[in-house]
């Protein structure tokens, strides 16, 4: 590709090897979750979110049980200092829940926040400055020294007006555009901002390491991440915060590899919302735990309500393939999907019920709200007769016979290849009904009676065909097998009876059966048909014609 | 969250520690790429491509530069099957590019399978079976060796019936489900495979290491590519390729850290399309790569057509988001943000413009098709001086001083905020003509004289106020000063004249200049005005009046 000349890597790696988190498998514990939705997600909104609409998703966050929201950058514009103080004034943060506000370290701006968070119950003032080599050298022109000395001083001036305005407050540091920062400045930053605050167990600090654009593979920001914690001053009364946005694709494997390597605590919003390509998308994170049997102490339960709340207030689409919520995500087109998922339940509701193992679903739909009908099993020309018979049988209650669920899934996939569409269940059920249901062209049996005689049964069939009715009279070792032979030679029809299947129809309100008949022609093809009655000899019956119509 | 005992860990890790990976920072070349778009992308559709759809987006990935391209599952479906054969009789394949068609590894698909590529000048058949837990448990309930098997009589097959049929065939083998399968086994049976195939140095097998459902962090998933590629027989004649999907969002983490455990090629899709959560993008892959100065050997800098053509053609949508590609990407809308672009773009002019590292843009949009204008620097209630300056000083040539600018930007965020909505470049414009060009209510000048006199200048000032006009001498020195002298007696004003500024107006198709003034009002509070004139000194009186009307 043309240009590339102009790119080179621009992170710096730990002046030590930092590795040791790799040989961690797995987060085991679910970290301190803080929301910048109302903030970096907002921000990134190309019509940013009204009072109105903040206060919708403020309640969002708290019904999914974050303790910590980052409300806004109360400096930056009337909306979010409304905002902040309509929270406060009208006490709309519960007990539990601290609101971070955000500011840049420059005096009259951290003034101004005060003024915002003055009188919240609790608060975190997150104060940060940019450290990166590229805006020490093309935003600020300043020195490693002029640049740590604006942390230092936001930092004091934090400390100053925290003890002078009303309310409690704790405080967090990010050096902004931390990964394009050389990682031993950015702990020399770090450590000067936290002797400034001398954090306690009462009041840790919070020093937060942005991915403010990611400049490497996630690996190499673990390490930077497992540098940083293991170096850090007054450690024990420091919690490491990650904040990853996800220009390279890869935000949540930079949260889940940087909390193997110390970190304590992620900023990031739903759905990965945030500006340019995202902040890391904390359903996922969550999610990812929840699917390893680690509880995320968040609650996703009803992710279409998350997902309607989030889509009205932003104006942003969740995405169809978003992993857990997305509306595709649970989807299985493909005929061998289909048909291992269908296995795979049968086999979950016999051996072993509370444990989730099901093929192609990393989780149980109707954890978060969805359900197998309508987001599972979804039918087109890729698909097949595992699915198809799935859909027939939880929906339909039709429980048919293996092979007659192969000649179905032809069916369906004829109908879905040629018309070049998806099948719903109930144009599955139609298609079924048309074919295989009581069909009575081009023969039909208007009356049939039976007498037991000489251990056997026969047979007297009155049916029609091309417009003539005849009654002929026949034996058989049973009553179905007896109608079969009448019917052979009413019309010197040759066939095998091969298959015969009956069930109650639980589903349907009356209580009618049906039954499922294969006969199998000279040539060694097989013919399906079902027939339903309340009668279980008349539908074996129908089902009989309806395999003789469709040879 | 409730139901979190359901789950466990559903993957093994490898039987020894395999971590060498992690010691490699970046990867510093292109893989194999083969894209799986007509295949598992085209599956996942709600309504899957038709013939005509199939045939343009092979010729977009031909274009893109893919060589391996997997075609279909031709036993599956006829669509599939017709597309084969269109490709290969209409010789629609270009010499350098091999399809892939994709067979279960069953006697009658993999017939059908060589039917469908009989004739093909390059083709890889690639058969696949399930091999994890689950499957052998639950869909398949046969043994290990059962499995192998299946494996192995797939592989003779394809062997015998390369030989029989007319074409060049390579093989390819993926353990589906290998996510799910224990390493050693996975080995066992692909070892298993390779000793039926005995690739050649000419005649390579490749490998296939499905991330068919993700199940593991991406390092672990690392670990055990690792230990395939180091324990695996043949591995000089091997090409061992990965096939990531995305279901915990780790698609690309998964194929890059695969990269660096030994991996030599991908299947992906673009914008990550497919099964669920979608295959890993290869689009981010290969970009991550360029945005480190690495080729891909895949061609993206047309990505607004290349989005055109997919979406047509999938129905399906590129997210807002989606690295590289998004509507969204490369906006900036927050004000220090912009301010920082514009100061990295206007310091990368003067120092290095053979390299990019303009901060929050991971790579220069133009590099990919897209533009500064419409994509970049995007103006709302979040913006700020740095954005409006941005967009007025490169779209309509203004360079207005420092401080004015943060004037404009205050006037923007106003009217975005209270009108909640996002400004275009022209109503950003407009804003500036209406409130800072050529104000002429309530002052405003109708005649100017100037006299040359002992080394100062004496002017004889016009002026209209309230519908009443006088005529006022004074002096100055210089003509600017005179004129401000003359309102100031004129009107009792108190002013001073603090920044005056012009310039060529050259963006503009007359030859006109511009003038900035500002003045500081006693309470020492600046205002703002500009003048559009030919003549400088008239467009400089037309500012300072701008400036005292806007007191």
């Amino acid at each position: 590709m043309k240009n590339v000349t102009k790119y080179q890597r621009q992170y710096y790696m730990p002046p030590m090897k930092c590795m040791k988190w790799a040989e961690k498998e797995y987060v085991d514990k679910a970290p301190i979750w803080c929301s910048v939705d109302l903030r970096d997600g907002n921000q990134a909104l190309v019509i940013p979110m009204s009072l109105e609409q903040k206060i919708e998703f403020f309640k969002l966050l708290v019904k999914i049980g974050f303790k910590e929201i980052e409300v806004g950058f109360p400096a930056a514009s009337e909306t979010e200092y409304t905002f902040v103080r309509t929270l406060i004034e009208q006490n709309l943060i519960p007990d539990d829940v601290t609101i971070q506000v955000l500011t840049q370290a420059r005096e009259h701006i951290i003034r101004k926040t005060f003024e915002a968070v003055k009188g919240a119950p609790k608060a975190i003032v997150h104060v940060y400055n940019s450290t990166s080599v590229a805006q020490r050298e093309q935003v600020f022109r300043k020195s490693k020294e002029e640049i740590l000395k604006i942390a230092v001083d936001g930092a004091k001036l934090l400390k100053e007006l925290a003890d002078e305005t009303e309310g409690n407050f704790q405080f967090e540091y990010s050096p902004e555009s931390f990964t394009g920062t050389e990682p031993e400045y950015a702990l020399e930053v770090c450590n000067a901002v936290l002797d400034v605050w001398q954090p306690t167990p009462e009041n840790k600090a919070i020093i937060n390491l942005p991915v403010t654009v990611e400049l490497s593979m996630p690996h190499v920001y673990a390490s930077q991440i497992e540098y940083m914690s293991e170096n850090m001053k007054y450690r024990e009364n420091v919690i490491l915060s990650q904040h990853p946005h996800n220009d390279r694709g890869c935000g949540v494997a930079d949260s889940e590899l940087g909390l193997l390597a110390g970190a304590d605590r992620v900023e990031g919003t739903l759905f990965g919302n945030g500006e340019r390509t995202g902040n890391v998308d904390v359903v996922t994170l969550a999610m990812n735990m929840f699917a390893q049997g680690v509880d995320p102490e968040l609650d996703f339960s009803d992710m279409p309500h998350i997902c309607e709340v989030y889509e009205a207030c932003t104006g942003m689409k969740v995405d169809e393939r978003s992993p857990y919520s997305g509306a595709l995500v649970f989807a299985a087109f493909s005929g061998s999907h289909q048909d291992a998922i269908a296995k795979g339940m049968h086999w979950r509701d016999e051996k072993d019920p509370n444990r989730w193992t099901v093929p192609y679903l990393p989780i149980d739909p109707t954890d978060v709200g969805r359900n197998y009908d309508a987001d599972v099993i979804r039918i087109n020309s890729q698909s097949g007769k595992g699915g198809v018979g799935y859909i027939l049988e939880t929906k339909y209650g039709l429980n048919m016979p293996p092979k007659m669920r192969e000649a179905m899934g032809y069916a369906a996939k004829a109908v879905s290849d040629h018309s070049h569409k998806e099948l719903h269940p109930d144009e599955i059920f139609n298609l079924f009904k048309s074919t295989f249901e009581n069909v009575v062209e081009p023969y039909s049996i208007n009356e049939v009676h039976f007498q037991q005689k000489d251990g056997g049964i026969t047979t007297q069939v009155t049916s029609t065909f091309n417009g003539k009715t005849i009654t002929t009279e026949a034996t058989g070792n049973g009553r179905l097998d007896a109608v079969s032979n009448a019917l052979k030679k009413a019309y010197e029809m040759k066939f095998t009876l091969v298959t015969y299947q009956e069930h109650a129809l639980e589903k349907s309100s009356s209580s009618k059966a049906i039954a499922y008949v294969g006969i199998q022609k000279p040539d060694g093809t097989l013919s399906w048909g079902a027939g339903v009655d309340p009668d279980i000899i008349r539908a074996s019956i129908d089902a009989l014609v309806t395999a003789i119509n469709n040879r």
